[in-house]
């Protein structure tokens, strides 16, 4: 076995070359469960980050088939859930669809509900279409519609549902699995009644919390999710709407707004964010890198990003992912309607523990050559 | 002179007669500016508070002649504004409303502006009658409509003007100048140019940041106030009435709000605070009492509250005062309507210090007998 | 009666002349308990702090034998404690020594102890000389040495003593009690067995929390104060010592170190802070005013302080004060030996609200002319 | 291939039999990137965590030759730094000594220098044998004995060394290289002169900010670590004696004080803590297990750990690890002098995502059968 695969010739970085008294060295190493720096230094100190991850497109158009044949395939009692998730060919060991960010769609019949439960990860459901789609919380009703999200934050009980009177919903799940199995703090439990009784006023935690510049007298929220629970699309598109009559769009993400826990200003989850951004028509931002992972859904029109150099053209309900420290630019195809997409992230452990880094490509105005 | 006037005989608190040679010790630390603590320990250490403050009603059908008379009889020019301020009895020294609260009415014709300037004093400015009040705060122009209000926080410049195609407007004024002049920290400067230029989108700063469980993405705001500047009524009364539907109402509030800071969930202003509440058509609250001082103004509705055991009838637009510690208790005179209270007070001060203690009556099943 | 007092003939500020109608508008509004501002705006907006306090110097030379004859003159039983306390002549009508601060110096021989009680207003207590003093907090005894103090924070039960086998000790209290008594919320309680029990191993508090750069495991603080209550003058010394070592001098206040809270590196209390500062040999620092109200001790040395172009000379053990927005400066006397002073101070509200402004004197390199 | 590994007959857990028409379903699925989540999902969604990592003890009788070794068989200038890693037969792929964690023991001779350089990985340099040692960080020169530490935080610059006039040195470096790897956030760099200038008084970081209770007047520091950057063992052993004084010894640590940033009381650094435990003579712990990885060194005595039930005795310099959710309890071998045990973890990075949780071991009086 040889042992000098990272060698760099540069002035502080390791170098050595393989010998027969180092190979014996390295050898009587081995028996001690330690190992010599300098064969791995180059390897575990990179220069820049080089994710694991490649940028995908995933077309809802091919999707949406498969996820509504499982209904027939197996049952919601078998299965558990009846999801297929997104299995980035750079993250097949850890069932990612970005760097440690796990995304799946879902689908669920009118009249089923899945078995209550609650785990460590923390999850957005986000629904893509149908109508009756519900979910409790820690006893709390959320009613769900089109482009509206909830959050099942850690350590809550949850149970997913769609009503008698609903359509057939489709939803995609993301969920930070993958970190919490890699941080090895990932406990998972069932309810012991499997479902869970609505103890609350239907939507009530958005209607006491979600009231901008005002919080409920002599109420107090120090959990580490935010209390709004639902966040709903028509508010996030005026808002959108609102803020880009009042500001210029950046030249990276054109109108960018992240959801927050409106008792923090802070991210919804510990562990997840969110964001909703509006490119106008005709908009093509300029392209930059940053560190964090990042999984698109395209809430509304069409057009394209460039990922590391690569196209992808994506329609109304596509998902993409951009990898850490991955080039990217956006641009709306449309001249006369607006386009937005939705991003599930991992900023707020990328932010929390001092780790954001970016940078904007200098050369070519901008633009990725593809 | 006698100096025993605070005696009380209970163990642990002063009890000393004047003697001769006491009273001549007494002059003696006069003369190097001392004094012995047991002639004023039991005054200064209160068993409870005793509010200077007295409890008092103002009518608007009183007042709202006396302002606009004030139209006739000064030029701005001269008076620099306006105003009718509110003179507590018991804080004539200080031209307090209640506590350290200054309050006042405030009148301006269409196509008038006030003079520019910047305080250390903070203020919110409370619309309640005419069309066309607008406000530039550090060159953010915000629109201000009937139950509107606007922060002019501390050391912003700030000028309040009515459009040319407006209305005669009255506005309640409410600042700490009580306050920051008690803590001898009281700065004012006019504008160097007497007006403020406009620099920025009208109304951008609540387009911006006034879009509940959403921020703007980049966005940072470190100031120690509320970037939201502008509150508006619609927003509020929606807000209180979903909140009504979420949850039981407090037996001594209502359904109350109190307004935040969007990026903290804390206080608009360091130093004052603002509240809305809602009393059900029919809605008697119980009486209690706690630390603070507060003005209320009545921006829907009729009814009464009872202070310290005194009665006070309330219509739309008047105002009234709570002082620190004073039992208070309110009800709505109208069993279809409801009835909304505008809160004024120095509650962000009383918490940040840990002075806030309140108190339930226990008696007469939490009515005060009047 | 004239209503005229305010005038100042510059734009933005109130210039209005009594005429026989405006006079009569007044007594009307007087009437309704209102008052018109442009009769006090000027004198309620002032362009700077002019603060209420004058300068003064207490020399210990002239008090001490005064504190020590309160011994015969009155019984702890009857006066309660047996202090002397600073009587600004700007503010007799609160018995504060300076601004809202109140100090005096307290007496107690051997075997004496304080009824053990409880209040709003928070206490710093300096000893200045003696041995055998120590105050139970909570029921955490903590000894005191000279220039030593302990922390009676805001609600914490409490009892001073001397042991019988010390010396009489004299000490300094400081209080926020004028403060806590303009806020109307000042509650005072005796203890209900008059005494109060040790419950704790003696001075456990800064064994544990007194440790730089440790935290005890699994110890959690979340109280509105610092959990170390007592601060020993030996290491405050050795601090500033290691501090000036490793840093300038700041050219206004010297060496100069605040009291913290170690869970939160914030004030000690959140309505007194505290702050020792070292004159080296020789130093003289430049002048500069800010606001808050300041009472300084001289812990050791000599030297004296120019306040508003007033020059104090002070010697070991004397008090003075440094009122809001005063200019001042301070000069070592000795050109071998440090000098070291211990002020006490109001910086935590100032700050907390937003209210802190200083200014350095320009002209006349920085020292006041006297 | 077969795709029903993970199969629990458990409700709400999946439980799907590969069919033919499904293991085609998935062979679809594949095409697309994508995955049936029940064929992964009990595996991905544990019932409690099970570490990666393995308990190891790495004695220092073993590896302390093999160290010094390494200067005779590699320069400085080819291997960058000579150091012998711990390898966790775990954890082989990502080079860690547990979990996340990152460590390994390095030896320099008097008057070698480590090339300056700077990553986003943060490290603490733990000194275990020789004299002369110091470390320059962002220009502060900090000089280092026995059991002494000192921070390299994410982006600082920094360069390792030893005096002309000491003695080979031998440290432990503990990273959080992995995790920062992992996070795909990882950058570095060589100091462009490959030197770093000292640029302030020698330990002027400890000077200033490592005074109990006390904080520089004016001083402000936000960056997101420590700024005293040293932490000294003669101080923490006086506090942990201190602390065991005034406390009962925790059933599971015996006294364990955690480092802290004293400006936050918070940890170290975000992404990697440390904590000191003191063993009292004959005390042995019981047991318990946390979310978390530690990696410990002996700094003083000798005992053993068991560790999911296996037994590891250590003597002073050992090191150790105790993998996530890894049953743990101590014993002290000497029933007169005391253990001290020095920890390295990721709590900070647990902590702040919400991810810590412990249970104590409740059968056979809280200890392990071995």
């Amino acid at each position: 076995m040889t042992r000098e695969n990272h060698r760099e010739n540069v002035a502080g970085r390791a170098n050595v070359e393989d010998t027969p008294e180092l190979l014996a060295y390295y050898d009587e190493l081995d028996g001690f469960n330690t190992g010599a720096l300098w064969t791995v230094a180059n390897k575990i100190e990179p220069w820049e980050p080089k994710s694991a991850s490649v940028p995908v497109l995933w077309r809802y158009a091919d999707l949406r088939d498969k996820v509504l044949r499982s209904v027939d395939l197996v049952t919601p009692e078998k299965a558990g859930r009846r999801v297929i998730y997104f299995n980035n060919p750079g993250r097949t060991d850890v069932s990612a669809a970005v760097g440690w960010i796990y995304g799946g769609l879902q689908v669920m019949n009118p009249g089923e509900k899945a078995t209550a439960h609650r785990h460590s990860a923390s999850a957005i459901r986000f629904i893509m279409e149908g109508s009756g789609a519900y979910t409790v919380v820690d006893g709390h009703k959320m009613t769900l519609g089109r482009n509206d999200f909830v959050l099942t934050p850690n350590g809550t009980w949850h149970e997913h549902a769609v009503e008698e009177t609903g359509t057939p919903c489709i939803w995609q799940d993301g969920l930070d699995i993958p970190f919490v199995n890699a941080m090895e703090a990932n406990f998972f439990e069932v309810h012991p009644d499997l479902s869970e009784p609505v103890a609350y006023p239907v939507d009530d935690m958005t209607k006491t919390w979600g009231n901008a510049g005002l919080t409920p007298g002599g109420g107090a929220w120090d959990k580490g999710y935010s209390p709004m629970f639902k966040y709903e699309w028509d508010r996030t598109y005026d808002a959108l709407n609102a803020y880009a009559d009042a500001s210029d769009p950046s030249p990276f993400d054109g109108t960018l707004m992240e959801y927050v826990n409106p008792t923090t200003n802070g991210p919804v989850m510990k562990t997840l964010g969110a964001s909703m951004q509006r490119l106008a028509p005709g908009e093509a931002t300029k392209a930059h890198r940053h560190t964090g992972s990042y999984l698109y859904q395209v809430a509304k029109g069409s057009g394209h990003s460039i990922i590391n150099g690569q196209r992808f053209d994506w329609a109304e309900r596509d998902i993409f992912c951009v990898p850490s420290w991955a080039w990217h630019e956006h641009a709306n195809a449309s001249a006369s309607d607006d386009a937005v997409l939705f991003c599930l992230n991992d900023l707020p452990v990328i932010r929390a523990l001092g780790l954001y880094r970016e940078e904007a490509l200098g050369e070519n105005g901008g633009q990725q050559p593809t």
